[in-house]
């Protein structure tokens, strides 16, 4: 089968609206199921452009008769740069979808079996979309340190670390999507690093994007969920946080950090912040959201284990909001019904049904308007 | 003035419509005037996908308690990417829009002054739009060859040789948008390669996008020009070339190569294939636009001189294509009463100028059903 022919043909289910929100879905007429086409989008505006970054300057006066030397010339880097579509109509606060560990904005587009992403799924929702390739990833790629790309085979570590089962087996149930189609779309959408990953010009990046765009919606997925918190805690332009699989960066106060947590991939450890950066988290709703196939005893499996860890270090990482007065949500997804899902909730055979639970507690908490 | 502002409020020049194409674009009522407001987008199907590439393999054997040890693993990279978008009632015809060196696809989306760019203009005109990152570079980054990223300070060296002016300066009525800000967007459009640049791995890449598309139109920009003729020559399905300001990989038939020209900016020599090879050039009806400030005389201005030889063997080419029965045209824009432009015509202040003359070639070639 042709790329094109997947790609072309199954794009209808995401165009079914969340409950809650019908009504007011630019396409709530459409088909709803797979194989029927979906209604058109109607956009008011889309473009792109970068946000934030720095600039280096080498000493020197710059030579237009030698002008492959350096001297006196500089290099503008470390920006992240946003696509964004506004649909007529835009609600209020847009969403700002943030990738995860060796991804880009494009993995929000489509799924690696040809489905629409949650970055069209919103904007038919009337969701003004904005998705981030994070500095020194992708689009972004304009680095002001150089470091040498990863081009070392890593595709079954993923494969495991991302739950889409044990390499080569799927797991039983599971909602990725399955074939060898899908399985190569999917580590073709890996990407290297073209510098340091750095939390400080991640987290500069993203709030100066928030300062740019006014208040909006943080969602982050994995690697980005820590960045997120960090974001969060510097710029009150961010007004609710959906974090999809966060695995590392939770922050406590000073005193509250809870003791690491051994497992077969490795320690994992919370990060001590000041009580007063720490509260800033209490003042917005936040929602964490985790799938399936997350071991509750230790295993020698580290894509496995890991996640054991992760999602009981979030456990603990909610308390603490709460505790605080704050507004944490943790939805483990197999404890209200739904199974089989991957790390890449959003990339899910059943991601329209994971894009609802999101709508629906935006809705809940008065941020659709 | 926050970029946003730039972003949401100067776009509404790029709708107005080709000339010829009037009664068929999409957005033929919307405002022709800056700071108007354009008419929405209507999409049919929009999303990404990679295309072409290789896999490499590490041997031994997997071991998932040990995953970060690349024996036994795999790794998918070479492949380029594209993102499309397809209005209703499409042209049959697609565009593919293919970027230049240090650039990716998203430098046809937005103009740094934040208009629309090619890939906004055209889809109004009912063409459907291929975006492509080429292999190793932006969201088609990851690499079998690792390599290290290039974070020299080179601003300035593009700002001349891209003929925006003479650094810091700007050509007296030159197109490029004006400004620090427009600037500043610019330059964070650059990218470092994130492998080798390799013009089989570029051209493979290319191509298998046409087998999995069929028939449609490639429009080059600078050092995708000659990497164009060979995806070209080596696939049926490129119905026609646009090639902006191509600067490199000239061919010729064997025993027709020009005598290479030497600027102070370095040598440009043609390059040889078969006979048989280049009559597929033949085939297929070409256009080449060089825009403004080229000298005619040798300069030791490195960023000027080089557009001198590259135009001259620009028309050398267009001859030899032409005198063996092919269809090739150079249009030197200021020639036909165009002036100004920079090597980024499709960013320029006038793009929607170049789309018609874009526009108008293709209707000529009864290349827009």
């Amino acid at each position: 089968m042709k790329r094109r022919d997947i790609v072309m043909g199954l794009t209808a289910a995401a165009a079914v609206p969340a409950v809650g929100l019908a009504a007011d879905a630019q396409a709530s007429g459409a088909g709803g199921g797979r194989g029927g086409s979906a209604a058109p989008l109607t956009i008011q505006e889309q473009g792109s452009f970068a946000i934030g970054g720095t600039v280096i300057t080498t000493p020197g006066t710059f030579d237009p008769r030698n002008p492959t030397n350096p001297a006196g010339q500089t290099l503008h880097g470390d920006h992240a740069r946003v696509f964004f579509q506004k649909p007529v109509r835009a609600r209020t606060l847009p969403l700002v979808l943030w990738h995860g560990y060796k991804q880009s904005g494009v993995g929000w587009g489509t799924t690696p079996d040809g489905r629409e992403g949650f970055q069209t799924i919103f904007l038919r929702r009337r969701f003004t979309v904005y998705t981030l390739d994070q500095p020194r990833r992708g689009t972004a790629g304009q680095t002001t340190v150089s470091t040498a790309t990863d081009a070392s085979t890593s595709d079954q570590w993923f494969y495991n670390q991302f739950r889409f089962g044990l390499w080569p087996d799927t797991y039983p149930g599971g909602q990725f999507p399955q074939g060898p189609e899908a399985r190569e779309q999917f580590f073709r959408s890996m990407l290297p690093d073209t510098g340091p990953i750095d939390g400080e010009v991640l987290a500069d990046g993203v709030s100066a994007l928030f300062d740019e765009i006014g208040p909006g919606i943080l969602v982050t997925h994995s690697h980005a969920g820590g960045f997120g918190w960090h974001t969060t805690m510097r710029n009150k332009n961010i007004k609710a946080v959906v974090a999809l699989e966060p695995g590392s960066g939770f922050v406590f106060p000073e005193g509250e950090v809870p003791d690491p947590m051994p497992s077969s991939a490795g320690t994992l450890a919370g990060e001590a912040v000041s009580l007063e950066e720490f509260q800033r988290l209490t003042k917005v709703p936040i929602v964490v959201y985790y799938g399936d196939n997350i071991p509750t005893e230790p295993t020698d499996i580290a894509g496995r284990d890991n996640w054991r860890v992760r999602l009981a270090m979030a456990r603990l990482w909610v308390d603490a909001v709460n505790r605080h007065g704050g507004d944490a949500t943790l939805v483990h997804l197999p404890e209200i019904g739904i199974t089989g899902n991957s790390h890449f909730l959003f990339s899910d055979l059943n991601n329209v049904q994971i894009a609802d639970q999101i709508s629906d507690f935006l809705a809940k908490k008065g941020l659709t308007r």
